[in-house]
């Protein structure tokens, strides 16, 4: 059994580290990482990490999806993907050497068209034998509406447990097709509610789903809104690193916990202490295995938080 | 019969179009622009533009390489890259919408390998036999030695005119192969010849080429020192704009003008003017027509120049 990761539009990641970032300058790129991207790939790089087998659906298009689909092969992922026209984005992210500082570029990605979207629903149906728990990761094209995510998020969720990790209306729609758990970041969350209060808004979001809500909040660790009581989970100190990919590994963390049947502190704990390990790490979506070994019992967790 | 210009480290371009430019932010592209880039495989875009067969001969690979070439032939270029294993290299400029502003990122490129760079050549060979002009421009790949594209010069040098537009210890070899033409730009021939003042330093390379020496000074225009004496060329008023390409423009004009016999004046002319509206154009690569007719006519050449 696996986990399978759905990234409606994934992109190919294009990391480029330079001495330094000019606006107006022209700068040599010293050094190249090109990695499949979407926070779906994140997800399933990060499970497969960790050893558990993860498999990718999502769809890539054009040689630019051709070079996604390899990365991901070279990375042990096991390959659903889909090809369709469309012609998968990129995104860059341009890494200063003299600072640590990234700077993100992201194209926004291609229309899929009916077909398309309707081959990627088919073929998440045809995993869904062979999976204990979906995620369902990222933004998505322009012309698949949110009732359409939230429609692939309902008939998954009939069968195992689903993470849904989205944005805006997408989020609003998804939490209607009763997810197990929705993990927005603090932002997202008060955009698509409308509510300031962050723990309102869970609440008001986890009612809606009818299931859990853990909301990453950066460095203030995560908040979980659940039937089985509320919690939150940090870091005694803080942490300082490249903050790309640690919501994807809160949503690794919590489908690990969901298919091994684990309760919310313990995957709360470990949800906080991948994320962080991952902020730590250097490349963008790695995490730092050791850190992460050490930072499991540093983790706090707090019922009924203030 | 056709210009055959080489790029011996041709570049998939990407444009990206911002709204700003906030180093530490994440940005949203707004638009993309893909082009197959590399001096080389500009100055044939411009050729076909005008009207002029070219043909382009380079090293290409992976999927990176394949989009390039597919780009190329959209275009209308006459088709003579060489698949070879070392996936192409990227560039990319991002512009801004606030200023116009574009900072460049620039991929090295690969290493091409003993056998790639041989294919290569073999290539510009079988094509020299249709060609009555060859450019050959740019950077060489990391582990093609200065000597090797002298090498590539020479043989071409035997047959029809070239102009070489290139850099660094390369530029220093290329002129021992009796080019007809070098075009550096005036930091490309200070820092190659070690001589600061312009008027020298290119006299210094006319005389170990044996051949033309025109150096491209930005808005200060061109300067030439040939066997047929010495010229600027320039327009009376400062103009602003993207100047990327605008070298490869003066490339281009002068490969026209070569093929059909121009003098001097006439050359320095439509290269001064080409080059003025590649500036003026809004997409890097590509010059404004109307703008070119416009200028041609207030050029202002002088021979002998102080």
């Amino acid at each position: 059994m696996t986990v399978l990761t759905v990234t409606p539009n994934p992109a190919l990641d294009l990391t480029y580290l330079v001495d330094h970032l000019r606006p107006g300058d022209s700068h040599r790129v010293r050094d190249v990482h090109v990695r499949p991207g979407g926070k779906g790939l994140n997800v399933a790089r990060i499970l497969t990490t960790l050893r558990v087998p993860a498999r990718v659906v999502g769809p890539v298009g054009g040689s630019t999806g051709a070079q996604l689909r390899a990365r991901a092969r070279e990375l042990g992922l096991l390959d659903s993907l889909v090809t369709v026209d469309a012609e998968t984005r990129r995104t860059v992210a341009v890494v200063s050497r003299e600072d640590g500082m990234a700077t993100l570029f992201n194209e926004r990605g291609p229309e899929l068209g009916q077909a398309g979207w309707a081959r990627v629903c088919r073929q998440v149906t045809r995993d869904l034998a062979t999976a204990d728990v979906v995620t369902v990761c990222g933004s998505v094209p322009a012309d698949v509406a949110p009732e359409a995510l939230a429609e692939l998020v309902r008939r998954a969720a009939e069968t195992v447990p689903v993470v849904v990790d989205t944005s805006g209306p997408a989020l609003m729609q998804a939490a209607l097709a009763h997810p197990a758990v929705l993990k927005p970041n603090a932002d997202e969350l008060r955009e698509a509610t409308g509510i300031d209060d962050l723990d309102d808004a869970a609440a008001r979001l986890a009612e809606r789903s009818q299931g859990a809500v853990v909301v990453s909040c950066g460095i203030a660790g995560l908040r979980a809104v659940t039937k089985q009581g509320r919690w939150s989970a940090r870091l005694p100190w803080p942490l300082t690193g490249n903050p790309t990919g640690a919501g994807d590994s809160v949503v690794a963390a919590l489908a690990m916990g969901l298919r091994t049947g684990r309760d919310w502190p313990y995957m709360l704990r470990t949800a906080c202490a991948l994320s962080a390990a991952t902020v730590l790490a250097d490349v963008a979506g790695e995490f730092d295995a050791d850190a992460y070994a050490e930072l499991l019992p540093a983790v706090e967790i707090t019922e009924n938080p203030p």
